[in-house]
């Protein structure tokens, strides 16, 4: 989280679309920068759980590190609702440093020393991986809403796709926080014999009541921009831009805490020690939020904002397995490793222990940490010495089980 | 709170505003349906925080009950951000019953047969006491954003301008939840001689900085809205209702509590048994969500959300007295019942705490309750058998300390 300092920020610098823009928009979902990419055609279609098969299909992803001899040392890295590949190395979009890359780099917790690390853009995602921003190439258009409805378990089966497409039959290791949590489970449940150890952060098995009814305000700020035009905004030159500021803006704050934002912003005044009477951004919690709404339109894609935060709504693993979420993990070989926060609301400590029971209920192997921090679900992407240390821990010990050397 | 049952509601149903509608909107701002006025001339303005006097003034109000002889009987009932003065009988607008029927009326804790109540609208609000949506008379059309930002302080002075009119120089009690209670602490401030006894329920001495970050998204939400046309929608037969819809579903979330979404909703399907792997409302709590929203704008001006919010935002009452609270009621005559629900995470519990600390540092009478239940902030609305016992207990025994009469 970048605080904007004493600069204010207007709502108005959401600026309308010019064309050159728009333009450029579909160019990072069909030609991603700084990003390998893997194809499938329609012969090797993505099969997909609304019942329809995607093909052809387009995967971006970057690699970080040395696959070694044996294909055993590789690390999937399963991004969130607003990540991306950009996990390690600078975003080309944004300029700014990988989102990750506290926690994966040569000496790091996740070592590229010692790790080859994949990070794949998930599909309906907007960074070069198919998504509704991608050219149909049926119609040389933008898929938009003619997308289909995807889940997290057609992000992980695209993500199976593309590590056979690398010869990498197993991982040693899969990793991600909040949505990328909901990956590494969907992995472990769907592929446990391709799974050595697993590390879902800050996750849940499902999403609540209260998380789709967040997700869903988001949807309805996007959709009642007039910009928008059903989802046909890059046919039409246009784009939602205030909609989804105003989407990022309240699933900013659940990001964060209370206790947080009381920190770093308490009821501090903007620039002055009176307030002006007026709707201007008077407190500093204001100035920063509508920092965030304004910084996020220019790197993501309204419509694949509808069709992540769908997919999270969607998933249940429990409901796979007859509703016991012990059955997700039957007789698992995989090694677990569950971290939450505690100040983490949006994906509180309760859902982490609903995780670890259902994994001790299937005798697997697991160790849970609950990190005492006031940085709210955030806190996965933020420097957290303690969560570094329990990660590099835990990947040094199913290392040495999984035989791989100190630098393999 | 109604549950929209099977019906589905669709964000669509937002419609485009005809013009017979907007002639409708300022009728009741300046002309309320079942409701008595107090009008004040430019010899009596009403002085504003702002700096800026505001006249002419209309108030509107409703009354229930009979004026002892005494004029010691009078209950003043604060409403909430979103309420009005129809807080004991059926709501002009909506025809549904006054949104404390639960609590007020023959019988009820507050009791009518015993009590006079006395429930005026809010300054800034929509509903017939002056705010933007009123016409200035200066001008002849609606105030908008020229209307001067106000604050709890002053939505108090207004009353107390009303009480005066009244010939009612003592209040038996002054009673409120959320912004009616942030007003209930400010009249024990600014008028304590004229509060004998003080019902703060579910709110706080100040706005934390998550709740202006909330807030802020819902403001956002409208000025996002091209139909809100810099406030001077009125005026240009528009209506920002989609924007309004957005910051109204937003802020029911933080109304209610994780637990009560997982009681009432959970991950219900709406009227089917599986995903429709598509955007329309398939969980049950989108549906709830979206009828809040569809039916919010039918009764509320989206100026009004943004100035009342906006004043919430600014109230801090310690800072009225050098930052230290106890001092707001230093030597108070007032009694104190202070009432916080335990799933309210909009004003917590911590927040009411501040206030007993507060009020013992100024050796004032107070009693405290923390409600156990699930329902969050909006409980206070609710039907919560232990805040009813616990409203009418504290009447009856500030009551005898009054000398009013069972029946007086």
């Amino acid at each position: 989280m970048v605080r904007p300092g004493t600069r204010k920020f207007h709502m108005g610098e959401v600026s309308r679309t010019s064309e050159q823009e728009v333009a450029d928009a579909p160019r990072e979902a069909d030609q991603p920068h700084e990003s390998l990419i893997a194809r499938f055609g329609a012969d090797e279609p993505l099969k997909l759980d609304a019942g329809v098969d995607l093909a052809p299909l387009q995967i971006a992803y970057k690699t970080y590190g040395t696959l070694n001899a044996a294909r055993s040392n590789a690390v999937l890295i399963c991004h969130a609702l607003t990540g991306d590949q950009h996990v390690a190395s600078i975003h080309p979009v944004t300029k700014k440093p990988g989102w990750w890359e506290t926690m994966i780099g040569p000496g790091k917790p996740i070592d590229t020393e010692r790790y080859y690390v994949v990070c794949p853009n998930v599909v309906g995602a907007c960074m070069g991986t198919t998504g509704p921003s991608s050219t149909d190439p049926k119609t040389g258009k933008p898929w938009g809403l003619s997308f289909p409805v995807i889940t997290i378990r057609d992000m992980v089966r695209a993500q199976a796709m593309l590590l056979d497409h690398l010869g990498i039959e197993s991982l040693f290791a899969v990793a991600g926080g909040s949505m990328g949590g909901m990956q590494v489970l969907q992995w472990a449940a769907s592929y446990p014999h391709r799974v050595f150890c697993a590390l879902p952060i800050a996750c849940a098995t499902r999403h609540s009541a209260q998380n789709i009814a967040f997700h869903e305000v988001g949807r309805q700020a996007i959709l009642a921009d007039p910009e928008w035009r059903g989802g046909r905004y890059l046919l039409e030159n246009t784009n939602p831009r205030r909609g989804l500021a105003v989407a990022r803006m309240g699933a900013h704050i659940t990001y964060l805490s209370d206790a947080a934002l009381h920190r770093k912003f308490g009821r501090k005044f903007q620039d002055r020690a009176n307030p002006t009477f007026s709707f201007d951004a008077d407190f500093e919690v204001e100035s920063y939020l509508r920092h965030q709404g304004i910084s996020f339109v220019e790197r993501f894609d309204a419509n694949s904002y509808l069709y992540l935060t769908r997919a999270m709504d969607y998933f249940d693993l429990a409901a796979d397995y007859d509703g016991v979420l012990a059955n997700a993990f039957k007789d698992t070989p995989t090694r677990f490793c569950v971290v939450s926060f505690t100040s983490d609301w949006l994906f509180p400590t309760s859902e982490s222990r609903a995780i670890v029971h259902a994994l001790n209920a299937s005798s697997a192997r697991v160790s849970f940490a609950e990190i005492d921090t006031d940085k709210g679900h955030d806190a996965f992407l933020l420097d957290e010495p303690e969560l570094f240390a329990i990660v590099r821990g835990f990947l040094d010990g199913a290392g040495k089980a999984r035989g791989l050397s100190p630098k393999s």
